[in-house]
C-alpha cells in the first residue's frame, strides 16, 4: 500500500454535522429498549413514561403518633373545659397506620392525658387533621416520570413505592473497541523492545464509555494487516452499535483504516482540520457509525469526545453533561495557525482575583497531560492564538471548587515536590499543581504573579549562596518568604559500574562520554556552567552539551536507556533509575513564596506539610538530601 | 414497651460533631486498602502515590512519519540548494518508531523527495527535531497521580501506559441497611392491606451508597422485636463498616432501634433539632458507627445525607463533591420556627432574569417530591423563615443547565399536561415542571410573573365562556395567549356500576352519599358551585363538601379505595381508576402564556409539542377529550 499523504481537511462541525446526518438516514438514532426489574434500573433511563401502579398510601393513613378521634366528639375541648373520650370512641394508632372511615382525625400523643375512664384532651381537632389522604404521595395513573428521565436513589425508591416491578429503558449502547497496530503488545513487560508500546488507549476509551453509559466490548490488538482488521470489523459489527478503530488513522504506511472503512461502508471523512486529531476517520459500515480515532492518546481522547459522545448521548434520548467552566486569563501566548480548531490541554489555578490558565505541553503523545489537565482551552478556527494575559474560556475536567482550593508552583524540580503534592492533598485537602519551568523560569513566574511559590537552587558564583542574591535582585517590589525545602546531592549519573570510569567535571571533556544537559535556565545548568568555568571547560568541548531534558529522572533516563553516558542530576533519581551516582556537590532547594498570594490557611497548610514527620520520611527514604534546614525560613522580605 | 416521647432536640451540627469525634477516637476514619488490577480500577480512590514503573517512550522515538537522518548530513541544504541523501545514511520510520542512536533528527515526509539515488531535501534538519526523547510522556520513578485521587479513564490509561499492573486503592466501605417495621412488606401485591407499606427506603439507601462510592448490603425486613433487630445488628456487624437501621426511630410504640443500640453499644444521639428528621438516632457499635434513620423517605434521604455521607467521604479520604447552588428569590412565604434546621425541597426555574425557588409540599412522607425536586432550600436554625420573595440559596441536585432548559407551570392540574412534559422533554429538550394550584392559583401566579403560563379552565357564570373574561380583568397589564389545550367531559366519578345510582347534581344531596371535593379555587370547584347553584343546592347540604383533594386523580382514587362514593372530575381519571362516570359537562381547557416570559424558541416548542401527533395520539387513547380547538390560538392581549 502506498503512502497516502494528502488527507482532507474538514472543519469540525461540517464533519459532526455530515455523520450526524447519515446517521439520522440510518434511522440510527432510534432507541432500542428493554424491560429490567426496577431494583437493577439505577442509573438507567426510561424509554417511556413510567405511571404509578398504585397509589401511595392506597388507605387512610395517620401522619401522627397519635389516637384517631371522630373530630365531633371533641368539639368544644379547652384547657379550662377537657373532654373525655371514653375508650371504645378512640384508636391509638402509630404514624402510617390505618385509620379506619369511623375516624376523621388524629390528636397527637403528646396533646392526649390517658386516664383509666378514657382519654382526655384540651382542644378540638379539626376534621381531617394529620390524617394523610389516599394518594397524598402518589396516586395511582400518575406520571412519575417522563421519557428520558435518569433513575437516580429517588426515583427507583419511588417507582418501588408506586408498585412498578419493571421499567422500559433504553437500552445499552455497544461501543466495539479494536485496537489496531503491529506495534502494540497487551502488557508492560520488564524488557520491551525499542519500537514496542502497550496498548492503552482502548482502556482509555472502553472506561469513557462506561462513564457515558455506554458498554465498550474490546478486541484483541489486530496488527497491520488490511484482511487482519477488515476480519476484526466484520466479527465486531453484529453485536456492536458503533465500532472504534484505534490507530491506524494517519497517513503512515501503515494505515488501512480508511482503506477497510471504503471497502465494507461508506467513508464520509478522513482527515479534520482541528489539532490534535487531524487524521481522524468517520465512516458507516451496514447502518452503523465507523470512528476511527488517532495513536496519540491524547488525540484518541479529543476525537473521541467530539465525535464519539454525541451520538451516544443523542442516540440515549438525554442531553450531554455540560461541563463546568471557567474565564480565565492565559499565562503564557499560544500561537494556533488560522482555519484549525484547536485544542490545549491547561491547569488552571486562582491567584489573587485572577483565574489563570496554564498551557501544558501540547505533545499530543503525553498521556500524562490528561491526567494532569484541569481543563481544556478551545481555539476555534478562526482566531489565530492568543497573546500572554488574554481573556479565554476554559471547559473543566475538575470541579470549579478543586480549582479553588489548588495552589500552582513553577519553578525547579524537585522528586520531593511529589511527597508535598501528596501530603498537601492528603492531609490538608489542598491540591498541588507543579510544573517544571527551571529556576529562572520560577523566578520570572514569581515576579509575573503568575505563581504561588517555586522551588529554587540558584547558585550565586561570587557568594557561594543560594537564592536570595537572585530574589532580591528579581523581586525587590514583592513580599515573599524563602523557606528551605532541602539541601541535595548532585553529582553525574552514570550506568551501574560506571563503565566509563567518570570521576569528576574533567572527565566530561572526554569525547568518548555523551553527556545529557538540563534545559536553560534549570539550577543544574547553572551548577554545571560553573563547574565548567572553575574547571577551564568550554562548554564546546562537551559532546552532547545541546541536547536537553527538563527533568532530573528525565537526564537518568536518558543515561538508563538510551546513548547517554551521563548527566548532572540529583542522587535520587540515580537511585531511582537503579543508576551509579559519582557526587560532586551540595546544593540547597528552597521555596521562595509569594506572602500576597497564599492565605494565611494556605501557608500554615504548605508549612506544616513540609515540617511534617511524613515528609521526613519519604525524603529519608529517597536518600540523598539532608534535612538540617528543612522547613526553616531563611529569609523575609518585607515591603 | 412504654412510650418515649420524649427524645432530645440536638442541634445538627453538634450532633455531627460529637458523631465524628468518637468515630475518630474509635479510630473508624483510619483507611483500609486493598491491591486490585489496575484495569478493574476505574472509579477507585488511589491509597497510596502510583509511581511509574517504565518510561514512555523506553526509547527515542520518532515524532513524525518520515526520514530519520544525521542532522550534520543536512546542513546546508536550501531550495536552491538541495542535498542527496543516500539510501544507506537514513531510514524511513513512522510515528512511534525506534530512532538508532546513529541517526539525531527526523524529516517529515512531506519534506522529503523520493529519489531512485536517495532522497533529495531542501531544508536543514535542527538536531534532535521530530524525536520524542525517552521518559518524554512518564519516566520511570515518576509520581503519576497522588494518594486520595479517583482514576479516571486518562489515569487508568496513563498507568496502564506506566507498566503499572496493579494498584492499590481504599477499599469500598460497606454499609448494611436493616429495614425494620411489622407494617412493611418486600413487594407490592395486587391487593393490599390498609395499613401495609412497600419497603422502599433501603432501596434508596442502597443506590446513595452507590453513587457515593460505597457498598450496600441489604438485611431483610425485621418486624418490631427488640430481640430479632437485636440479632440482626449483630448479624451484620462483623462484615459491615456502617450499619443503617430504616425506621423505629420515632417516639411511637414500637421504637426499639434506640433500645438495641444502647444495649449493644453506645446510643450518642436520639433526636435532632432538624425538619424533617427529628427522630434521627446516632450510636457506636463495636466501635462502628450506627445510624437510625426516620421511616419517612424525605426524612431518611436527609438524615442519610447529612449524617452518613461525611463520614462515607471522609473515611474514604476525599472531598465530598460540592453540590451546584443558585441564588433564587423563594416564591412565598415559608414559615419555620427558630431553633431548629429545617430543610425544604424546591422546584427552581428562570422567569426572566430571576432564578425563582418554588417550595415543594412539606410532608416528609411524600417521595415524589423528592423525584419533582430541583434542590433544596436550609432554613438555618437562627433564621425564623422567609417571606415571599425574599434571597435563598438552593443547593441543587440537577445541573444549572437542567435548570436554565426548565418551563414552569402553575395552574389546574389535567392530566394531558403529563404528555405534554413527556413530550417537551424528549422531543424538545424542554423540561416542564408541573404543579397544581388551581385555575384561580395559576391566575395569581401569572398575575405575579411567577409561571410561564398556567392550565385555566374557568367558566364565567354570565356568558358561558371559559377563562377570557377572567384575564381581562387580572391581567390587563399584561402581554399574554391563550391556547387551547383541550375540551374535556367533567363527570360525577362513581364506583363501577353506579350502587348508589347518581344521576346528576341533585343525588348529591342524597345523606346516603358521601362527596369528595376539590380545593378552593380549582376549576372543577367552581363548576360545582355553579352547578349548585343551578339546582339550587346549598353546599351544607352536601355531605362531605369541606373534604379537599388537589387533583382529578385524588378524587378518583379517594372514591375507589376508602370512604368517598362521588366527586366531581375529568373522564380519564375515572377510566385511569377503573371507575365509572356519570357526564355532566364539557368545559374548555386552556394555556394562558405569559409572551413576555417564553422565548420565541420555547413558544415554538410548545406550540409544536401541543399540536403535534403523538400528543393527540396520547390524548384519544386516554378518552373523555375533543380536540376540534387544540392548539389554537383563542386569543391574543397586546398592549
Amino acid at each position: 500500500m502506498e503512502r497516502n499523504v494528502y488527507i482532507s481537511n474538514m472543519p469540525l462541525e461540517k464533519a459532526q454535522q455530515l455523520f450526524a446526518e447519515k446517521l439520522q438516514n440510518c434511522n440510527w438514532f432510534s432507541q432500542d429498549s428493554e424491560n429490567i426489574p426496577v431494583k437493577d434500573a439505577l442509573g438507567r433511563i426510561t424509554a417511556k413514561p413510567v405511571m404509578a401502579r398504585r397509589s401511595s398510601p392506597h388507605y387512610v393513613a395517620s401522619a401522627m403518633d397519635g389516637v384517631a378521634v371522630k373530630s365531633s366528639s371533641t368539639f368544644g375541648a379547652t384547657e379550662t373545659n377537657p373532654i373525655i373520650i371514653p375508650s371504645d370512641e378512640y384508636l391509638e394508632v402509630d404514624t402510617g397506620d390505618y385509620v379506619p372511615k369511623e375516624y376523621d382525625a388524629v390528636i397527637m400523643v403528646e396533646d392526649v392525658n390517658f386516664l383509666p375512664e378514657g382519654i382526655q384532651i384540651i382542644k378540638a381537632a379539626f376534621p381531617w387533621q394529620y390524617i394523610r389522604s389516599i394518594g397524598e404521595d402518589l396516586v395511582e395513573g400518575d406520571m412519575i416520570i417522563p421519557s428520558s428521565t435518569r433513575i437516580g436513589p429517588y426515583e427507583l425508591s419511588s417507582l418501588i413505592t408506586a408498585g412498578v416491578d419493571n421499567v422500559t429503558v433504553v437500552k445499552k449502547i455497544r461501543v466495539a473497541i479494536i485496537p489496531t497496530g503491529s506495534e502494540l503488545i497487551e502488557e508492560a513487560a520488564p524488557h520491551m523492545l525499542p519500537g514496542e508500546i502497550v496498548e492503552s488507549n482502548s482502556y482509555m476509551l472502553m472506561s469513557l464509555c462506561q462513564e457515558w453509559g455506554a458498554i465498550a466490548i474490546r478486541h484483541d490488538i489486530v496488527i497491520d494487516d488490511q484482511l487482519l482488521i477488515k476480519q476484526a470489523v466484520l466479527d465486531v459489527l453484529p453485536d456492536a452499535d458503533l465500532i472504534v478503530i484505534c490507530s491506524g488513522s494517519s497517513a503512515g504506511r501503515e494505515d488501512y483504516t480508511s482503506a477497510v472503512v471504503s471497502e465494507l461502508g461508506e467513508l464520509l471523512v478522513h482527515g479534520l482540520a482541528i489539532r490534535p486529531g487531524k487524521p481522524a476517520i468517520l465512516g458507516v459500515i451496514d447502518q452503523k457509525p465507523v470512528i476511527g480515532v488517532p495513536g496519540y492518546p491524547v488525540s484518541a481522547q479529543l476525537i473521541f469526545s467530539l465525535l464519539a459522545r454525541p451520538i451516544l448521548y443523542k442516540k440515549m434520548g438525554v442531553a450531554i453533561p455540560e461541563d463546568d467552566q471557567l474565564n480565565c486569563s492565559i499565562s503564557k501566548k499560544i500561537p494556533s495557525p488560522m482555519g484549525v480548531d484547536e485544542y490545549v490541554l491547561v491547569n488552571v489555578a486562582r491567584i489573587e482575583d485572577r483565574l489563570v490558565a496554564y498551557p501544558l505541553n501540547r505533545g499530543a503523545g503525553i498521556s500524562s497531560t490528561l491526567v494532569k489537565s484541569d481543563g481544556v482551552l478551545h481555539i476555534a478556527r478562526g482566531q489565530e492564538g492568543l497573546e500572554a494575559g488574554a481573556n479565554c474560556n476554559i471547559i473543566l475536567n475538575r470541579s470549579p471548587q478543586e480549582i479553588e482550593r489548588t495552589l500552582i508552583t513553577l519553578g525547579s524540580h524537585d522528586l520531593t515536590i511529589d511527597f508535598l503534592i501528596d501530603i498537601l492533598g492528603k492531609e490538608h485537602g489542598v491540591r498541588l499543581v507543579s510544573a517544571n519551568v527551571g529556576s529562572m523560569g520560577g523566578i520570572m513566574a514569581l515576579r509575573r504573579k503568575e505563581t504561588h511559590f517555586a522551588g529554587l537552587h540558584l547558585l550565586d558564583y561570587e557568594t557561594g549562596d543560594y537564592n536570595t542574591s537572585y530574589l532580591q535582585k528579581y523581586l525587590p517590589d514583592q513580599k515573599w518568604l524563602l523557606v528551605n525545602l532541602v539541601k541535595r546531592h548532585q553529582g553525574l549519573i552514570v550506568a551501574p559500574g560506571n563503565p566509563l570510569g567518570i570521576k569528576n567535571i574533567q572527565d566530561l571533556a572526554d569525547k568518548r562520554v555523551l553527556y545529557i544537559n538540563r534545559q536553560k535556565g534549570a539550577g543544574t545548568r547553572i551548577l554545571l556552567d560553573y563547574l565548567l568555568k572553575k574547571a577551564n571547560l568550554h562548554p564546546s568541548a562537551i559532546n552532547g552539551y545541546n541536547r536537553e531534558e527538563y527533568t532530573h529522572l528525565a537526564v537518568a533516563a536518558a543515561v538508563k536507556n538510551d546513548g547517554c553516558d551521563t548527566g548532572l542530576a540529583v542522587y535520587a533519581s540515580a537511585k531511582a533509575m537503579g543508576l551509579d551516582f559519582v557526587p560532586i556537590a551540595v546544593e540547597r532547594y528552597d521555596l521562595c513564596i509569594l506572602a500576597d498570594l497564599v492565605s494565611p490557611d494556605q501557608l500554615d497548610s504548605l508549612l506544616a506539610a513540609i515540617r511534617s514527620d511524613e515528609f521526613k520520611k519519604q525524603v529519608n527514604i529517597c536518600g540523598g538530601y539532608e534535612l538540617d534546614l528543612c522547613g526553616q525560613i531563611l529569609y523575609r522580605h518585607d515591603l
